[in-house]
């Protein structure tokens, strides 16, 4: 059985880089807000995912965590102000 | 019994509102990267800190996500790169 983990990714990177990291990571899981992705995805994409994403940052000067859940069910979320994944036109 | 939340706060808000925001999450929890921080709150101090940040914020523009956990054990988390929360000159 393919497991399914639950991620949430955010990511502080050097502005060159800001892209890269965003276009990787919008392969895998869903925009939320800038610097935040959100999202079901398999063992297998999660490795393919964290591999793509240490080629393009320098790992020197840009830091991403990537928080992991067995489901969605353990995270309860509040926002405060706009969804911006709503206003599709904010992504950066 | 003081009921403790753990949680992980991460926002996209105007360049003009960043440092108010941080200085209000710096009371109540720990930074972890630019626009990031956790920790664990008393529902007192959540109620408090949403307040404050909804005091401070333009909710037309502004995007403060807010993620509850029962506690820190329900979360795994990795970093790539490097551990911004550990070389503190960096925070903003």
């Amino acid at each position: 059985m393919r497991s399914i983990k639950y991620i949430l990714v955010v990511y502080d990177v050097n502005e060159k880089r800001i892209n890269k990291v965003h276009k990787v990571l919008k392969k895998y899981i869903i925009w939320q807000q800038n610097s935040t992705f959100e999202g079901n995805v398999t063992q297998a994409n999660i490795k393919r995912m964290i591999y793509e994403l240490n080629k393009k940052i320098n790992s020197k000067e840009d830091s991403i965590l990537i928080y992991f859940f067995n489901s969605k069910t353990v995270i309860r979320k509040e926002v405060d102000g706009i969804e911006k994944w709503n206003v599709s036109s904010n992504f950066i």
